[in-house]
């Protein structure tokens, strides 16, 4: 029989029981050596600037869950220095990088310190022959693109407009363009790590593919911090989309809308982007005023068209007819500049017009991240929908879909003191995407709340396996420790 | 300071010694045990069975490298059945699908037992709404797609005809299509596992993204059967290429090539299939008489269009004007199948033509598979030419690229006695891509000839972090032993 020291997976039971010292005599000393070895790296103690840091959007952390010191490196050796020292220390890490995940990821669940990369946000070197680009973690996504845009080149993955790369990478990031481009997992080369105990590994150099071992690259994209520290990023990059074009489509029901998709996905049109809008959705919108139309309140897709004017003639060509086969009510296809602003602005402005359906400031709005394949993104919607009405709470209750991935987030707005209540809601609807074959988070990531219900999805050997590479890479658990699996029943 | 054991990386000199139990009474009582638990699990120990499992094409084994027993399992749970007691016996297993393999990833380096998939070749259920299929690992890419076909589904990852669905995600398969379509990472939804110690683990149901957890997925992909035995995947598939063209363009120099390739890149267009063989290859295939068309012996590329009429036509007008603004000396596209038939014919035949420039049977065919930047291809190319015959052994060498994603083989036809020094200039080619920031490996692995080089990419640290993955997920090292990464000096 096997000890359980020699087994492939470690159960929570099994797991070993931590230790951290976050005594102010450790802190201060920590902070002492760290100086010592690299005289550069700036930190503060200052509670105004590390309490936020624990502090997820739509869900702050516990008063007690607050990082003792911000460190701010400068470099991968700066970040190996701070790791090397935690490591010996016993003492907890979490990062900041543009402060947009969801789920609790950032949650100092065991105080520590916080790793903010604020001062690594440089673009480090361009390669246009070769479509790549080695960035620092804290540049961000749009103003990557600010910078690629001019020379023709386009970095795809558009999750929150504030998320920086280290970030991205951590969560497994996706949004709009992820149908059409793939997640963020398509788009990474090689990474820089710092692990636990301050190894510093590069994953790759910059080949556009390689089988060179264990895809340590992917190991880490999605782990959510608790690996690794990525310092550094080789990006691919490719052709800004030429000849937009968006159009806006309204159906009578969502299976009507969703069997357009279907036909679209195995058509072989590649489209730049199609998203759905549920009927409340669009009367979110309109009730927020953020776009200067009146949008039809109906199922609606959004749907982007770009590459040569022959291809996008091609497509939109195709899907006009589609639309008109599958009784389309309303439908507009333009590539007019003003048209693709209103149209794709009012996509855009999806995540702020739900927020304005809050009835008072406190209440609250909560979402989920499912994933199902096509052919139950109708069903997953319609459910959910139930689920929420059948409460009989009148919440505001709404569904928006990167559908052509399959991912739905439903919103919920309800009065803060119905908090515990709304999340069970959401639970219930996260469990009807597992039972459509679906999966939990499509691209927002496990962070502290879907840590039981990940159980769920992979089953205990599947938590137990990741749990095991958990602690082979960071022994003592340092790294963001509770988050994607629990490390210790009390957290 | 850390023990090795709080380490977040395991050094070669730290690893645990590595102890099996291959004796005649342990081998017979675990075919008992097995049989005892899982009754249709046939096996045999006939060596003539057991020798060619451990051969690798173009690499046999030594003799001392052959499993003792082979086991046919049928189902999932048979080949936990075959895990479980291998782990609670000490006895190494490797596993076998088609064969197609290389640089020795199917070795039984430790002797033990080997898990052929025969019996696990069943197409489970198609999807077609969802586009997604799950089959068993036996399943072969060519045979799926000749059932995907009549449905108007294809799955794109090719490497060697031969290749099984199991082989292909141990070894992170590519081949002619992954610059369109990427390697088969991107055609992998889940995986069912089966660890070192029978542990069932089922990575995702059946979303086409996911960032719920580790990425245990893309962990195995590529881990050579070192970390898990798979056995059953759902992959995702998508829509057969419409209105297919190719074309043929003749260049004076290697750079020229690269150049319109370069461009093609960047502009967006996203042609099917970019392929480049230089002029000793055009050679070979002439030589070779396996197609009935004579080509010009000049450095060449094999381009492959389709989509809808429009997309087509627009994309091959592009690469017409590229190639005259290159100065091609001769340049044929075609939509016609009889010349497609020929001239993609020609692409496909390019493996077995370059072998016929054996000068006798026993002569060896070697090559590499390097992958760097899109910009450095031509020098690895040219450079790749000089160092082979700057050895003045006067070898045939010819260079056959997946150009889009800067994949090069480079093929060395030498005498059999000349195997050493041979594999002594690839291994300098080798070196070469990683000084052109490229990869030794971007689609064949590890295996295990290019551990030690692997050293030289990833560094001590990344091959040390690979590792101690590995002894968590496998402490005894039953899996497919002393394969990616050296588990003992020894060996």
């Amino acid at each position: 029989m096997s000890s359980s020291k020699s087994k492939s997976t470690l159960a929570l039971l099994d797991a070993p029981e931590l230790t951290y010292n976050h005594s102010t005599a450790n802190i201060s000393e920590l902070c002492t050596q760290i100086r010592g070895q690299a005289r550069d790296i700036e930190y503060t103690s200052d509670p105004a600037l590390c309490i936020p840091k624990s502090n997820t959007r739509h869900s702050p952390a516990s008063s007690s869950q607050v990082p003792l010191v911000i460190f701010y490196p400068k470099s991968t050796a700066d970040v190996s220095v701070i790791a090397k020292a935690c490591h010996e220390r016993y003492v907890a890490i979490t990062s900041f990088g543009g402060g947009t995940s969801l789920g609790g990821a950032l949650a100092s669940t065991r105080g520590g310190v916080c790793v903010d990369f604020r001062e690594m946000g440089r673009i480090v070197e361009l390669h246009e022959e070769d479509l790549d680009i080695v960035v620092q973690p804290n540049v961000g996504w749009v103003e990557l693109n600010e910078y690629l845009g001019p020379k023709g080149l386009f970095f795809p993955p558009d999750p929150a407009p504030g998320a920086r790369i280290g970030g991205m990478i951590a969560m497994s990031c996706s949004g709009t363009n992820a149908y059409r481009y793939g997640t963020i997992k398509s788009w990474v080369a090689s990474l820089t790590l710092v692990l636990a105990d301050g190894t510093i590994v590069k994953t790759r150099n910059r080949p556009r593919k390689s089988s060179a071992g264990y895809d340590l690259t992917n190991l880490v994209i999605g782990s959510e911090g608790t690996l690794a520290l990525v310092t550094e990023a080789v990006l691919k990059v490719t052709a800004v989309p030429k000849n937009l074009s968006v159009g806006i489509a309204s159906f009578e029901t969502l299976q009507m809308a969703v069997d357009v998709v279907s036909k679209i996905l195995k058509s072989g049109h590649l489209l730049e982007a199609i998203e759905l809008a549920d009927q409340e959705s669009v009367g979110a919108i309109n009730h927020s005023k953020l776009t200067n139309t009146d949008f039809l309140e109906l199922p609606t897709l959004f749907l982007k068209f770009a590459g040569s004017t022959a291809t996008v003639e091609a497509q939109t060509q195709y899907v006009e007819r589609l639309c008109q086969e599958h009784g389309v009510r309303s439908l507009e296809i333009s590539s007019e500049k003003e048209r693709i602003d209103v149209i794709w602005g009012a996509r855009k402005c999806l995540g702020n017009a739900l927020v304005t359906m809050k009835k008072k400031d406190s209440d609250l709005f909560l979402s989920t991240d499912a994933a199902v394949p096509t052919s139950k993104m109708a069903r997953l919607i319609e459910e959910s929908v139930r689920i929420v009405e059948s409460s009989g709470r009148g919440w505001f209750c709404a569904n928006v879909g990167h559908v052509g991935d399959g991912n739905v987030h439903t919103a919920i707005v309800c009065p803060r003191e119905d908090k515990r209540d709304a999340e069970k809601l959401l639970s219930q609807i996260q469990r009807l995407a597992l039972e459509l074959d679906g999966t939990i988070t499509g691209e927002h990531g496990v962070g502290l709340k879907l840590r039981d219900l990940l159980i769920e999805e992979v089953g205990d050997e599947g938590v137990d396996m990741i749990r095991k590479i958990k602690f082979a890479l960071d022994s003592k658990g340092i790294l963001n420790p509770d988050k994607v699996v629990r490390l210790g029943v009390e957290i």
